[in-house]
């Protein structure tokens, strides 16, 4: 199996509804360091996963509405916390239909797992792996 | 699949044993990196995997009586070479024994697997990874 | 000179103030990994800067105030941008006060230098260095 | 599952055919941090996945033939792109012809797995994993 | 002194003149991560040394037409060898300029020090750092 | 000011004594993740601060006595605490003979100072740094 992976980050606010969060459900924020990987059975013709540009580029768009962002705020989120697992789900789920739209270029259509890391410190991260489901 | 991720350190002596390592047979040492991946299919109802502050607190209790020792003085590891990769299962099976018994909070009851990683120096580090056997 | 240097993160939400910021004008929030090194012209007779543990400590309780905070609420920041800069300062000055009080143990007599660096991403950091005044 | 994974680099030019690459179908080129991970069910009787110092060796002696030289000037790559996945796949394939050979020492008869990662950048990175197919 | 550094990369190819650089004569390459510190003795009234958004454009504009390309045929680089300290003067000198000309917003014109540090693999990197000369 | 910087790594044991370290009296170890930068005023005719193969292969002799070895039967250290911050001064001591003996090739001639940094974890590390004296 081969794998792609590519990196960008947010700057966000937020906060946590239940005991189990302590301080932490006081509003506070997070640097979170994205990186999703691409995993595709063979090569294309090419001779890559996906189109690394277009990685970047799809995961950019993914991000740009959560950055600089108070996400207790954003309706998609209402009645949700926004933990870091929590995140690499969404992230992991535009990037699934970013594949499957064909918006990683050549190679799109092959993609058969994705993975997405998000790293809140440099002593804790989480991550969301699974199959791409297609219709 | 979720998981999240915590990470933690030691700095021990020891020795090894056979012609296999060559200098390392003699007293030396190392600082562990040391990293624990619990996974979990789906998130609890606060939407975490478990919580990541007692996870901490889990791994520093495990690693506490191993931090600034002499392995190769410690009874529990009598006869066998504390390599990192033994270690990394060591840590595991403290780990798999605190997830039984609930002390990473709620969400310890779904813990199916755990991976833990030791680096030893920016060159080289080892991992055990195995689902989480439960009676 | 010698120099020793120790880590700590805090996870805060703040906002700014001022046209410069773009999208940072908004309530958002990050995390801050932090770095505090302490300069020495020679080794205490113990052959250490400062105390590694109490320098820990000592980083600890000056960012416990910040954590998981609003740094919008917090009194002593009132009016100002909490930029990452401005950050590195108040940290600075927190610690020098701690040098001066001997709070490092032995060897805080001797600091003459104190660095703070703030990573707010993998791709942006600051730091304030400077001379520690001493009455 | 086990698994010892060692780090090595390689600075290399080539250039890549296709407009799916853009600009980096003109002649540049990369530093790659190479990753070699070794997977064993269970531990040797020395307590090891295999020997670290010669799974260093082996890889040093896959890359040695790529290191400092354009690529596109290799026969062994006539007429291929290159890319960081594809040279994932390379390196693979020799590290599997290692431990088939038994050039990692005692241990290699049982790799059953291995995975190579090229880091291209601080945003980016690549692998290859795979079963260890034996004859 | 406070300092803010932003960072980025480039892929090149080139090759070095001289005995000294043994198998780097040969055509090879280099991925880059580049990180610009500017200095500043005291913040601008919004708290900043210069707009972190600005600095990195500045930094992607002077990098820009090295990316992807091979440095021995730059008409600029005729006749030198690119060694990564070498680099590190010309992006230094590129930044200085932005710094001059306000190219970095608020703050460029009490920028008094740049350091450019080139990463060129897990294990060397290079520095040039000096005191930003003004008419 | 430019400067080279290369990286190595030792894994070592040792014990200290004074109540000052607490745990760390007993005999335990380290990995330590050795920088050394070498700075000069201008490059030479070549481009470079010093020739950095050369400069590993420096540090790699300094670094290969302590390698592997319980540093309290050394007889160089005896009655002496081989802090992270002395062994900084150690090795640059060993750097600072190598660059006047030539031992770094061409460049040597011109190293005005030397900075070591020793990393002992992913929270702490410590350097020394000082100007070359030359007879």
């Amino acid at each position: 199996m081969y794998a792609v992976e590519v990196r960008d980050h947010i700057m966000i606010a937020h906060s946590f509804k239940g005991d189990l969060f302590g301080p932490a459900q006081a509003l506070h924020g997070a640097t979170f360091v994205v990186d999703v990987a691409f995993f595709r059975e063979e090569l294309t013709s090419d001779g890559v996963v996906v189109d690394i540009g277009r990685a970047h580029d799809a995961l950019k768009a993914t991000l740009q509405p959560l950055n600089y962002r108070n996400l207790d705020d954003l309706p998609q989120f209402a009645g949700r916390n926004t933990t870091t697992e929590f995140l690499c789900r969404h992230v992991f789920d535009a990037m699934a239909d970013a594949a499957r739209a064909g918006e990683l270029g050549p190679g799109s259509e092959g993609v058969t797992r994705i993975r997405v890391t998000l790293h809140e410190s440099h002593v804790a991260r989480a991550w969301y792996e699974a199959a791409l489901s297609r219709a």
